[in-house]
């Protein structure tokens, strides 16, 4: 056994090995930034093609830290027939200034090793091909291999951190709001449950894990309200599920949404404004739900779903409300009361009765936010819920309001939508790392 | 209608109204941290004491923002009854230097208003009373506003923003893993599976959402290795679930784990070294299994589970193993082959079979990470699947091997038990925000 004291300097020796004897590991990325050649360099990654010509050798390398690939010369004779396209190898050698313009440094190998041979026969990409997205979605185990989908990666990991870092730079405590919940938040029906195995195969004993029903949340919100009453603003950016029967372009059965809570706000603008304006950076339009209502009664297309003071907007009546408005962001604000969930606050209008809701359309993606300020006034919110039946289940959110309730709102943002509209990709699909829709659980 | 371009600037205007007639909020940290007396500021927040004299009213609020609460000095004639400990106010004034020694500054009210009274009697908090967190456990809803809860999900806010810093700025990509799973990663029986709720509700008639059983994930690491097959280095940081009947202040049915997989990785120690002293900055032991076993067959202490090479460690050896370090984190490496899942990388030894595993105990706790070299050998995966009967569902992971395999490993963290480590927190349930635990689901 290496001892306390021996074990440490052990592993310190390995850290701090003098400089001659470590290998300096390079990343691609590293590689082709380098401002000047460098001595003897270690970079690994997969071949992404191999040009082998009479008086050199040609490869090109990746490793996923840049879409662009790291330049290989070589000696013909380090060529051997492990070396194709998608092998993993180990390149040793010096990184030399490129006499190529298209590139600013590049690898002379003195030594390559196959570490991962490929099967390019039974690989499903191949080399220099584009493959389209529909053909690469059908390997979610090896699709991130490809361009496109590495780039889309590499993206959605830096608008992660982007938002991680404008909520926390912004004074937002972060929550880890609850996967597993015992709420329906907005009291829709496409909920999943939960339940361990065991009940899941004799079902006749059933007896719950939690005691309780319980469910995937379809949303944060009402935990989030929980914490900006002590926090004042607070965020969640976490996974959320819908069991909707759906295949289109712009659902999955999990996805990701950024939501915000903000207390001492009075009103919707504060909400719109503050908070999105930052994230879109981008002209919109404001109209009411009622003046929504109207253009769509008054266009001359036909629609489907006939516009009705009343109903929800269809995906159709969406589309042509930002075409209306010149294809720009068009939030839809104040929606009927009877239309939207119980915690919405009360606009107390009339005869037209509607909540302060507010829903932002993107053109070629639809809804992408919705928020709404809160019912923060314990009279109206008892009443409606009373009104549901919901009182007992909801006795926790009605005490929120007796215990120093704020004015206060906020609102969700699906994250793959935001990125299919920022990336302009066609299919949520796409985006996200391993989709999950009806009829399909890969891997 | 506000047509694009005056719906623009309406928002444009209330952006950017003219200093004197916009209110300049102020959190409380903002307020407490000022260096200058500063004129006329508005700060929100709930009341955490009121002390009425016969000359002056003083009031200490708090926002959230920070521990400390902002003094706000008034004029008796302020006072009202809804002014009560727990209610939330907004409070306009100037700030003004404190003469007090133990604050900075001051807030000079000129308006309080109540904008949510509380009903202390029914509040469960009392003013200047320190409640135990057993007491506080109770109201999930509330106890945020508690001192202790609130300062520690502002920590685990810091150390969740922490985290994806470090792993981005190490070059790591981060990868959302996904929540629901078609595989079942540690061939453990302890999983929560999932169906609609029309499915629960009538399970006669039972077709699965995903055509095929789905579960919680237990740990992302599989599809991790799937992109550390494409982006070299890669991190997750989301929630992983575990059906265990267990009410222990270590364990959690839904919890957070920190997993990274990095490519090109030929030793343990790269995982253990490289990524976690950084991470832990501590003294740390490396004992083997082996050794481990040994040192509780000699312990003079008795065991409720004797100590056999080729069984798990329990709680009782991972306690004796610390305290027998000098109560310092110990890596144990090299665990018993057939103790392990089928992933993980043989080290071809004998008699004593071993994989290249690693457990990190730390004081306290136990179980901190654990992590492994994965098994990046064909033959070796395939033989051992085959015996497993698992060779069809995993011949994706199969695949990886075929396709340019590289010599990998990664490991995962309890981010929970992280933070009871850090901050010496006895209860899990402390460190959450909603804990879900068997029999408990509140909220």
């Amino acid at each position: 056994m290496l001892g306390p004291r021996r074990g440490w300097q052990a592993l310190r020796r390995c850290v701090s090995l003098p400089r001659a004897q470590r290998e300096v590991r390079l990343r691609v990325r590293e590689a082709l930034g380098a401002r000047e050649p460098a001595g003897e360099v270690k970079v690994q990654g997969w071949v992404r093609s191999v040009r082998s010509q009479k008086e050199v050798l040609f490869l090109h390398i990746n490793d996923g830290s840049s879409l662009e690939n790291l330049q290989v010369v070589a000696d013909p004779s380090l060529e051997n027939r492990d070396l194709t396209f998608g092998s993993a190898v180990e390149v040793q050698g010096k990184l030399v200034k490129s006499p190529h313009r298209m590139q600013n440094m590049e690898l002379k190998a003195e030594t390559i090793r196959v570490v991962g041979p490929c099967d390019t026969l039974a690989f499903p990409l191949k080399t220099k091909e584009r493959h389209p997205l529909e053909y690469v979605r059908q390997f979610p185990h090896l699709r991130c291999r490809n361009n496109t989908l590495g780039s889309l990666l590499r993206i959605r990991s830096e608008a992660t951190a982007a938002i991680h870092s404008f909520f926390q730079d912004n004074g937002y405590v972060h929550i880890h709001t609850p996967i597993i919940t015992s709420n329906d938040c907005e009291g829709a029906g496409e909920l999943f449950q939960i339940e361990t195995s065991n009940e899941a195969r004799e079902p006749a004993e059933k007896t719950h894990f939690f005691d309780v029903p319980a469910f995937l949340t379809v949303s944060g919100q009402l935990h989030l309200e929980v914490m900006a009453g002590a926090f004042t603003h607070v965020f969640t950016f976490g996974p959320t599920f819908r069991a909707e029967n759906s295949q289109s372009r712009r659902h999955l059965a999990e996805f990701y949404m950024v939501e915000a809570e903000l207390s001492f706000t009075e009103s919707l603008e504060d909400i719109m404004q503050d908070r999105l304006e930052k994230t879109l950076k981008n002209k919109f339009v404001i109209i009411s739900y009622n003046e929504a209502v109207e253009i769509l009664k008054q266009a001359s297309q036909t629609f489907t779903f006939k516009p009705e003071w009343g109903c929800d907007l269809q995906t159709e009546h969406e589309k042509y409300l930002v075409k209306h408005c010149g294809e720009v962001p068009v939030f839809v604000i104040n929606y009927p009361y009877d239309l939207k969930p119980f915690y919405m606050r009360d606009n107390e209008d009339g005869p037209q009765h509607t909540v302060a809701a507010v829903d932002l359309l993107v053109p070629g993606i639809g809804e992408l936010c919705g928020g709404s300020l809160r019912e923060e006034r314990l009279p109206f919110l008892r009443s409606r819920l009373q009104r549901l039946g919901l009182t007992d289940a909801y006795q926790w959110y009605l005490d929120l309001r007796k215990f120093g309730s704020v004015p206060h709102g906020g609102f969700g943002m699906g994250f793959e939508r935001y990125l299919q509209y920022i990336l302009g990709v066609e299919n949520i699909k796409d985006v996200i790392p391993f989709p999950r829709f009806s009829h399909s659980c890969l891997l």
